[in-house]
């Protein structure tokens, strides 16, 4: 629990999707069903996909550019850049050193490092820049997500494929303002560390000694009913403690800003809160899941939207490969 | 600059090294050389690296237990578990998550994510884990790092592969101790994002679209004239505004304890101080450069070797791809 609510400002957001949409009908073709099938079963119509020349970092830069015009700021007035990636354009160095250089700070000294929990790196981010604006340490922060989850997706299981969307979302943060992070929580199953995965892309495989084994394991792969089994188990006193520890009720929640998991985890989540169904920032129809892109880009329609009313209590809310659940109570 | 500095106690470390120790010898003969040319040229004598069944996680979570046995904490106390690793054991989940679950916390909800800064992740991980103690949030953290470099080297490189080694290292930290974060800084100068790389694992570069271009990108590349020219450019001024913000002089400095980057930046990096050959943790020799798991490993010597006596002065510091410079000051 928070010794206090720490004060800070959403001073702007911004949000980049890349500019290949694609509709459900094209992966119905891909996945070899009838017609219909994809939207039908997973309530997507479309997403987008990035093409060979938007990367995680260019996409990201766009989106923060986003977020710098809406605050008003140039981005060499920034304390810190924090990506907050699913999974990294490349691994040396990371998505934000590369974010860093295309927003122009490639001699400015401003310090960028990347912050990873999967689909909760944002929250795991904003948590790390309002520490620090509490520690004196920043002053002004910019978070960016970025994920292109079609690089490595599996067509043969469609529930762990068709879902899937591209695309940035960035804020820029200021400390000390009239909004208030009243509750932070986290809490990682790693029993579940399994139920979501990407094997290849790190130290583990490695396709110099085995290429067949690299390759056979470089798409994400997800056990959706563990997945669903793990959360749902553990959610219910999730949410009840980070309520608890915001001193607030359900009922007082005037927005819900969730990670866009899944339509049907989406409406589990509705159904959780009195009112739910016009609480909920609800983007999936056509974003799909973007990984940790979600939950900033669904803050980011709130914000704009004018959802994110002063005085009324918002909650960030997901769960991620780890498995973690996470969530964030914030009075604006 | 801090508005305070930060109370801690740091109540445990832990080390842990591959089983197979590779002498330069083995070197001379993967590069092409004479024997003995790349002990004499890199002055490194042995590293270890990863056999088959050693990964990031069972390396760094052996270094954890070590940690949590010299701290005379249960695993279950804690209450966050960092990842800073330089690269990933696998892109989803984390290596945090790997870890968590390898000390038995799979089911106990402890929140674990990952800090990527490359070679500084371990610095900004104890940043995040400092201010989270400021803000209340956790009164026991494990920070671990856990790279294995060897994972992809290129020997036709061999200023890019002779001196790199494998292994991981954790420290205990708990909230309020007599322990002081006198100061804190991260610069980042990404003109230099390309001098130091490795391109394959992330979202960019696909094995199913362009496998040889992939495969090509795989290893680690770096140029070290480049990196030497801008670590050199930035570095005197980023130290003395370190030493400004703990309001500290540089022959106050009792312990230097630094990223083992290279011999010859070890050598620059002792000249920089009074009396610096003696006061710098050099474990270059037998360790060489293990991407983010050096700074622990030096700040593990230095701790069990009783160098960081009561009240001293610590001095972190270190490089990394991006180009980053970090530092902390510490108060023991």
């Amino acid at each position: 629990m928070l010794t206090q609510a720490v004060p800070f400002r959403l001073a702007g957001t911004g949000s980049c999707l890349p500019r290949q949409k694609i509709p459900s009908a094209h992966l119905d073709h891909l996945i070899g069903r009838d017609a219909g099938w994809t939207e039908e079963t997973f309530h997507i119509a479309t997403r987008h996909w990035a093409d060979g020349d938007e990367t995680s970092s260019s996409l990201g830069a766009e989106a923060a550019r986003g977020a710098l015009a809406d605050a008003g700021w140039e981005a060499d007035s920034l304390d810190v850049v924090i990506g907050a990636c699913g999974v990294m354009e490349q691994p040396i160095p990371g998505t934000a050193a590369l974010i860093h250089r295309r927003l122009g700070l490639g001699s400015s000294g401003i310090p960028a490092f990347d912050v990873n929990a999967t689909c909760l790196s944002f929250l795991a981010a904003l948590q790390t820049a309002l520490f620090g604006f509490l520690a004196g340490r920043w002053r002004r922060a910019l978070v960016v997500s970025a994920d292109i989850a079609s690089a490595a997706l599996d067509f043969t299981a469609p529930e762990a494929s068709a879902i899937f969307g591209d695309g940035a979302a960035a804020v820029a943060l200021e400390a000390d303002g009239p909004h208030r992070l009243a509750a932070l929580r986290f809490a990682t199953y790693s029993d579940g560390a399994d139920a979501c995965r990407l094997e290849a892309g790190g130290t583990r495989l490695r396709p110099h000694l085995d290429l067949e084994g690299f390759l056979a394991r470089s798409r994400f792969a997800m056990d959706s009913r563990n997945t669903f089994k793990i959360t749902a188990r553990y959610f219910p006193d999730f949410l009840s403690s980070l309520l608890a520890d915001a001193g607030v009720a359900a009922h007082s929640i005037h927005t819900v800003v969730p990670h866009q998991a899944s339509a049907p985890a989406l409406e589990h989540l509705k159904r959780s809160f009195p009112g739910g169904h016009d609480k909920t920032v609800d983007i999936f129809r056509h974003h799909g899941n973007q990984i940790a892109t979600s939950l900033p880009t669904a803050l980011h329609h709130a914000y704009r939207t004018g959802r994110l009313e002063p005085g009324s209590l918002s909650l960030l809310i997901g769960s991620s490969a780890g498995i973690s659940l996470g969530g964030a109570v914030i009075r604006w």
